[in-house]
């Protein structure tokens, strides 16, 4: 959701109503989703390295992401007319606590919804969450030892480090797998997006679903994300669909 | 380097051909490359997946790599025209072994040139290559703490697990960090992208560079691989000069 600060400084309007009209645009893209049968969406709210931006425009960003979280749990929201079951998808643990309470709120408020979903990232990035998923994959790995005991203990113990010896260890330790890290990428509970939309005429993914987004069409139309409308999502999937039959053939005979 | 097959088929040649076309191309764009300045070329060479292609159409794009890379080590080759350092990414026990030997042989031979690198990823996707900078990254992990010896292994006895045992472990085993995996990463001899180019107008990273894409400015010519010439190389360096202080200032600020 690229160029929501850009909107704000062409129309002359202060930061936070870039955002703003940003906000407005994510709530009627998500709406012309969900009519046109996506079952999936993914946006990308908040990078770990926007921390890095203006403490004040943090904070504002922040503000504006609590009210708006706090708001989807209203009875009137897209979320109870669509049934959309909301995650927040990083490292929950970057957020201000207020945020991060809302956003718990909000995926346990809806867990039990079942026809569609709405990924947000937040405090993300792909390198983290590949990091992350690597730690946990190390941690159920060396859970699984321990619980083998003594044995393993005892190989520890051998000094010597020749070429052999190395090669054992190596085998234990190939033993994470690309399915370990896959199951614990925070982005495990969806499917790889089928289409990837930037807005704003960038033409780079920016840390964004790196790992998912190997066969995902992608899409760079020059609105900024507050302009961008139905025809630009129309546009995505009638792209997506005229290559459907020869991306599904790509993925099985690569 | 996409569109090789699609190339043979609009012109009624037999398979072969268009890779061999797509080779010119290749070292026509190299020599543009390095006569405009470009330290640093990667090129998709092979993917794990193309493995799954076809027996004789894997055989036959094997042959051709043998040529040609043993070509690469000839006198009159672009590698000494230009002083090229070769390297080979990806996972080369997947090659067989006339390719893996020719391979490792260019490497060998070209160690000692400075000016600037050819990377050809070969037997490689990205998503395994950062699979095994995880498991190079426990191994060193596993060997820094084997050297440390017995304390570590006493720990390893506790049975019980409660959640503080597991916060512990769990700190333990967060040893592994970005900067871990970024240094067993094959293709950390080379600094990220700043520019990658994929031709057919296919707007997907199949597989390739993932990790170091994240601020990559992508560009998708309609051209097949053996159609791309000077002027696409051109257009998008000019794109990315066009947008460089901006990317830069990004890369900063975020």
């Amino acid at each position: 959701m690229d160029g929501n600060r850009r909107y704000a400084k062409k129309k002359n309007l202060e930061e936070g109503a870039g955002h703003k009209a940003g906000f407005t645009s994510l709530m009627s893209m998500l709406k012309y989703c969900y009519e046109l049968g996506v079952k999936y969406a993914t946006v990308y709210a908040f990078s770990i390295d926007n921390f890095k931006r203006k403490p004040e425009e943090v904070q504002t960003v922040m503000d504006l992401m609590q009210e708006k979280i706090e708001g989807l749990l209203k009875e009137e929201s897209i979320v109870n007319q669509y049934g959309i079951r909301v995650y927040f998808i990083g490292n929950l643990n970057l957020l201000n606590e207020p945020v991060r309470v809302a956003a718990e709120n909000a995926m346990r408020a809806t867990a039990k919804n079942t026809k569609c979903a709405l990924l947000i990232c937040v405090a993300y990035t792909s390198t983290d969450e590949i990091v992350h998923a690597v730690q946990e994959s190390c941690l159920d790995k060396w859970e699984a030892k321990a619980s083998n005991g003594v044995e393993n203990d005892k190989k520890g113990e051998i000094q010597e480090v020749n070429g052999v010896e190395r090669e054992e260890k190596h085998e234990e330790h190939r033993a994470i797998q690309l399915v370990d890290i896959e199951k614990h990428l925070y982005m495990s509970v969806a499917p790889d997006p089928d289409i990837l939309i930037r807005t704003s005429g960038e033409t780079r993914l920016s840390n964004f679903l790196l790992w998912q987004s190997s066969n995902t069409l992608l899409c760079c139309p020059r609105a900024l994300w507050p302009e961008i409308g139905l025809w630009h999502l129309v546009w995505a999937i009638l792209n997506f669909q005229r290559n459907y039959s020869y991306l599904e053939k790509k993925k099985k005979q690569l």
